[in-house]
């Protein structure tokens, strides 16, 4: 494809992306399709013949975008909020259209530079400390993982330059809790580190946060059995229901027997560019390594973790590779992502982030993020105020975890229940939630900012909930 | 922004970047910046007011395009070629137009199935049976960590749900050679197999390509010293000199033994769209795992790695996770990429593989693949005929690795020779190429393929070189 045949293709595509985003509210929020169904649409064989990007455009709008859950819809409360704001997406297509290669600072000085810029700008719009050097991952699953394994490496004296896991010989231990990201237990046994030395340390009842007394009694408990503390994990807004481990005392401990701390504030990250949510992490410039995802909350599209730590050395020492067909005259000056973490390789990301903080600018990003926050506390009154309805967990931020029970339903009872109304609003399309367990029960989270969502839409999904349990 | 004015801003995007991807062939190849110069030409602390998009696109042409090493130029023949070609380009916009969200089948169940549909078009394409199935990865670096994780969760009998690697007391072992990509080595350390346990296999002095009966020697010994044989990588074509390992013969060995067999194809996958180069790979069949890059010859824009497993079900086993927040009532019936490797999200990646090959046609790609070939060998053929060159290693596919020594220069001094000739042609921004190790000493790679990258082109850089060693 010649540059002015796209120059008329992506015309078309834009007008088609313009279009798409004006209408997602009109169409369902969770795809109304069958396992398969988008699948048969398409042929088994590769194509042979070039179609044209009109019968590409068609084919998308009938096989792809009917199977499409629209996480940019006003009325999709699921998971979390996955925004894909527009500035951001154009910085997305610019990065697509330069085409860059990242595998050292001299395959593309700017990718590397403005990585570095953009990661200290919201380093400073966070709050934190320039003891802090930020790079760009895909997901926090990944920077968790990356994490684990330097904790490993440090807490085993690089136990990689010899035998690795395998000819260490008192257990390096990693803590956690069970309401932390599921992507925690998956780092830990992809880092080597076994099922057994994997410690839940125990939560509040009602804050589901990490008790740093447990944590510290765990961790003298394992030392007394000759076992290796190597790393410990707090979430900063934990999944289901946005739990906040108590990160001060819990860096305290990491610090007073020397663990690494990883705190994993994937989502509630975006909130740290609001001042006054800052006390939800306090103490966290004690920690080793922090993770946040723009590509949640603060609407900067996915893929875009950030990932901070104090002392990229350590990175380096684990991650570094320096084959003879990378190496150029300026290494001992630049920095090399590819250092700092898994791939080699890597996409101009910066340049979303770029786009959304200078098109945007943050204060409409914070005036947003307080925007939702009302709508939030405004939801759990609605609920809180409503007969038979409950707020089953404290509302940290912008998640709202809730129950019905019409009749002092119990047990299995009143998880079909749950389920029932959640399932119904989800598949009628009308809105979208997502069901998770508490205690081993069902409960239904909203999670509230999408970045279209209005008072309004918080309203219709109130009035939805509301007639779906009467059902 | 709203989608109108992110439609006026997309179509002044466009066509900035068909202008610039017109413009591309009158820069300098490489970035003409030094270390710091990208940086301080951006504001050290985050912007506050919004800026226009005309003001964004100044910033982009007069900050970030100097800062770019143009790997999309005729004139770029190092690393490999990392071509993002316009049709895919296409792809990748409509994926971050669309703002989609893949963590689960349910959250977008057409990412989910066209992912299916793309790397089965693949597998046909390249000639693989039906008993492959493909996801796609960012990188083969991240590919190459998860089938060594994989591999060591099944030596050792699934440790992860015991005591990790930590409880092993005999160690697992990784064969692959010193020609092998960096990211190999750092896969096994990443990992925790240990630098002990790390064993590279002597190569052909030719042919760079692992001996297998040195392989059979290293797997019999270590068996012998109850060490236990875990995983072994085959490279089919070497970052170096594009080496060929010898994937049956190794195959063969990894069956006899139980041990894993990882085929890193990352730079030699798009040949095998070409049936005649197919043989290169002969035996891959018997293998565990295949990656290789679309986005390196063949051409899908970065990121796109495709990795095939005879048997999902091993990935699934360590790499699933299934929290109550992301299930759904069709678990049962779909594919979660997600337990299929390491990160929990992604990126509507498939499209820019459906846009690509439905727009562009494989059989172009396949001209284009032949065209380059034809090109390496007439560059070749002017080296070996010329005198004072030589051609340093076989030329297996499109990379031809050279040296100039006009009167028996040896060691050191021919180095020097070397790097000369090589950086003052990249210096220059005419060309650029990569100077690469080759038993100890330097030689210049010429990697040609990217897509604008005629007959024309190549000769140009034969005069180029011939001219740069005579200064």
């Amino acid at each position: 494809m010649t540059p002015e045949e796209f120059r008329k293709a992506g015309h078309q595509l834009i007008d088609w992306i313009a279009d798409y985003r004006q209408q997602v509210e009109t169409m369902p929020v969770r795809a109304q399709v069958n396992p398969g169904d988008v699948r048969r649409q398409l042929p088994v064989q590769p194509p042979e013949d070039p179609v044209s990007i009109d019968q590409l455009l068609e084919d998308l709008n009938s096989a792809i975008v009917p199977g499409i859950t629209q996480v940019q819809h006003p009325m999709h409360f699921g998971w979390f909020p996955s925004n894909a704001s527009l500035a951001s997406v154009l910085g997305d297509i610019a990065s697509s259209g330069l085409g860059t290669l990242g595998i050292s600072w001299e395959s593309c000085p700017a990718l590397t530079e403005l990585e570095t810029v953009v990661c200290d700008w919201l380093r400073q719009l966070t709050g934190l400390s320039e003891k802090w050097q930020g790079t760009i991952h895909d997901t926090a699953s990944t920077a968790c993982l990356t994490a684990l394994m330097v904790a490993r490496e440090q807490a085993s004296d690089y136990s990689q330059n010899r035998g690795g896991l395998q000819a260490e010989t008192s257990p390096l231990i990693v803590y956690s809790t069970a309401e932390a990201h599921s992507s925690i237990t998956k780092s830990a046994l992809l880092a080597g580190f076994g099922s057994d030395n994997l410690r839940f340390i125990d939560v509040g009842a009602e804050t589901k946060a990490m008790s740093a007394s447990a944590l510290r009694f765990a961790i003298e408990q394992d030392i007394d059995n000759n076992l290796r503390p190597a790393a410990i994990i707090a979430s900063v807004g934990s999944t289901g229901v946005t739990a906040i481990d108590p990160v001060a005392e819990i860096a305290e401990i990491a610090n007073e027997f020397g663990i690494w701390l990883h705190v994993d504030a994937a989502m509630a990250g975006s909130a740290m560019l609001l001042p006054e949510c800052r006390k939800l992490w306090d103490g966290v410039e004690n920690a080793d390594s922090i993770c946040w995802n723009p590509h949640k909350w603060m609407g900067t599209i996915l893929d875009c973790s950030l990932f901070y730590v104090k002392d990229p050395e350590l990175l380096i020492r684990v991650m570094s590779t320096n084959p003879s067909y990378l190496q150029s005259t300026v290494d001992d000056e630049v920095i090399q992502y590819r250092d700092w973490g898994i791939p080699l390789g890597r996409r101009f990301r910066a340049l979303k982030l770029w786009f959304h903080l200078r098109l945007d600018g943050p204060e409409a990003i914070r005036q947003r993020l307080r925007r939702d926050l009302e709508n939030a506390n405004w939801f759990a009154d609605q609920v809180r105020n409503t007969e038979h309805w409950q707020v089953v967990a404290p509302v940290n931020l912008q998640t709202i975890c809730i129950r019905h029970n019409p009749h002092d339903m119990q047990g299995d009872e009143l998880d079909a229940h749950t389920l029932a109304w959640v399932n119904s609003i989800n598949q009628s399309g009308e809105a979208f939630m997502s069901a998770s367990q508490l205690d081993g029960r069902w409960m239904v989270r909203v999670s509230i900012g999408v970045e279209s969502t209005t008072r309004e839409h918080v309203e219709a999904l109130w009035g939805l909930i509301q007639r779906a349990v009467e059902k």
